[in-house]
């Protein structure tokens, strides 16, 4: 095992009518003027923001609210609240919605803490955060895990780049999470969101670097556990229990502890699908589901132990001994369950159809943000993201 | 599954090495004079408290000590911390040691937040706490979780009692756990650490209240991970990987991940065993462990379904279909594991012979703590406890 630090200090209020705690959340952080920030106006006309404002209104703490974030969330509309949050002396932002609303928060966040320097340095990675503003979110689709993690994915709309930046100072103060808000979501979407889920524990769960047998065994059963009850949703939507399961897997997925004593995790997939969200506006989830199966055959032999335990704990493949064998047949039980819960499993049955040369736009794009490769399961050059993307097509 | 509030705002800093992050992670506090508190005085001789102490010297961070802490903390401790602490005008505690350590620097810290009323009154329950001071740790023995959780136990060494007190504001902010510092501990002690550490899932795993399979499916992971490395540091004590496993479960135990979404838990083993530690002052994991298969034959046809899910998830026991021979499997199973770690099934194997009379008097000590009694798995009365006791001996 690798030294680790863990740090999850977001509370948690989990729960049929958890909202209702949101306005003593707030209060709890000493804030006076709170910017809610959404994406549809379905979290308006639902009387969720409606409710949140009453509880503001009784407890004398200002608000002011931002609709219209979008999937692969945009930097205009991160710099819109940020100017929005200004002028109206704005010291907490809540997000109300999925991964994508609380990214746009924490960069809002990021942003209001360091006025005199544009945000998009951050993603650019050309220098580090000195600060961030306080956020809590009220969640109500179960994917990203920001909700708990140290993680923002902003997109630049006019450059197409999707870039990520990873600060434990964004980390939330609090997650109101109550499953009923999750039971409308259209099943592309909540599957979307399991694959993205798994993803984020997969991701820290295929690397050459440390291992913990505790860590393995909760990512284990993590996995186990949304792999379950993705397949429950697929039938059953509004099943609560299911709901609850997948919405609390979706935090524990991502805030760190599937990966502790081990290198940080390979996070190509990732890094790959960014290039296609940021060119082809993909829904994330799905993206991954895409393009991981021809990532897995391409590295698994980089990594085998790793596609042998994973075959055999997770997509209980009997283990014959031969780990070449154990390994594919793991990767296949795989893209089974995605077809089971209608995920795709290459970028045709994703719906789209990138050319070579859109490929290797993708490739120099995904060198440039990681400065020259990624992975840990196996380190990837321009070349091995193109061969990845072709067998993915 | 139930509604819950998950908050675990301690950072973990863990590792070898760890300790030299001592000073800095202090000075984030921005503590001006900090009370060093531990047992032993092998952790000043060891030189990792005068390391401590050159830290805080370099940051010209005050500081000054008070060991003796005993296993089973006494409150009588307690005051000395908290009269020397106000006279040092100390605003952060730092515990370094186990379990009872930071339980003494935790009650330190409640006393000194609220210097007009008695500690004391926390653990009688006849008032509620309203803050406490700042604490974090360096741990060197991995057992009672306390350096994650808002657990508290004290005994008034001049009546014997031994009371918890558990609240979120004594959560610790940060955690110190470089496993190479619990590489000497004595056998006895790191076996009666993992049958602390195990206790504390399994007290949240047999309750009558709501389940979550994500936590189930954590917890039985992380049981079966304790239960392997407990028997390889029994034949190999200095083992580091062994070490760091059962360290982090320590912590993960016991800071609420593995009772989200259930009724909090059964506790009584834990409340039967205060009762035990405050008369006879036993080692609290082997006293768990000494009384635990006793409650477990008799409270089993009241939790039946989670005796048999443990029985085949965590011990291993094939599922015949008769629930009541796979529940009696895995107890006897559980008493095999604890035979082979050394631990005791008996008070007898712990070395304690109460008299009828002396258990009359724990039962009555625990129905007062208690309220009138304890336990999800099956309410227990004082006619219960006694039964439990006599099985025991």
């Amino acid at each position: 095992m690798l030294n680790f630090v863990y740090y999850t200090p977001t509370k948690v209020v989990f729960g049929k009518g958890s909202e209702k705690e949101t306005g003593k959340l707030i209060k709890e952080q000493g804030a006076k003027s709170v910017l809610i920030h959404y994406g549809s106006e379905r979290v308006v006309k639902s009387g969720l923001i409606p409710e949140v404002e009453r509880q503001l209104d009784e407890l004398g703490i200002r608000h002011v609210k931002l609709g219209g974030v979008v999937a692969n969330p945009h930097l205009g509309k991160v710099r819109e609240g940020i100017e929005l949050a200004k002028k109206n002396d704005v010291d907490f932002v809540l997000a109300v919605g999925g991964g994508s609303v609380i990214d746009s928060c924490k960069a809002i966040c990021y942003g209001l803490a360091d006025p005199d320097h544009d945000v998009w340095e951050l993603f650019a990675h050309t220098r580090p955060a000195k600060a961030c503003f306080p956020l809590g979110s009220i969640l109500t689709i179960a994917a990203a895990g920001s909700e708990m993690s140290n993680s923002c994915v902003i997109t630049n709309e006019l450059t197409g780049e999707k870039r990520a930046y990873d600060d434990n100072l964004a980390r939330p103060r609090f997650a109101v999470m109550n499953p009923e808000f999750t039971t409308t979501l259209p099943d592309y979407q909540t599957q979307s969101g399991c694959a993205d889920i798994m993803m984020h524990t997969m991701e820290r769960y295929f690397n050459n670097g440390g291992y913990m047998e505790i860590t393995d065994a909760l990512a284990e059963g993590l996995l186990r556990t949304v792999m379950k009850n993705a397949e429950i949703l697929h039938k059953d939507p509004k099943n609560y229990e299911a709901r609850a399961e997948v919405m609390w897997a979706s935090s524990l997925a991502h805030n760190g502890l599937t990966g502790c004593g081990s290198d940080g995790g390979d996070w190509s997939v990732h890094l790959l699908e960014h290039e296609m969200g940021g060119m082809f506006n993909v829904t994330h989830g799905a993206g991954l589901a895409a393009i991981w199966s021809s990532w897995a055959r391409y590295v698994m032999n980089d990594c085998l132990d790793r596609f042998v335990k994973y075959a055999v704990n997770v997509m209980g493949v009997e283990d014959s001994g031969d780990k070449q064998q154990v390994a594919l047949e793991g990767i296949h039980k795989m893209e089974e369950f995605y077809h089971r819960i209608a995920m795709p499993i290459n970028m045709r049955e994703l719906g789209i159809e990138p050319t070579d040369r859109q490929i290797e736009e993708m490739a120099d794009s995904c060198l440039r943000a990681t400065g020259g490769g990624c992975g840990s399961a196996r380190r990837l050059n321009r070349d091995d993201m193109i061969t990845i993307y072709r067998k993915a097509r």
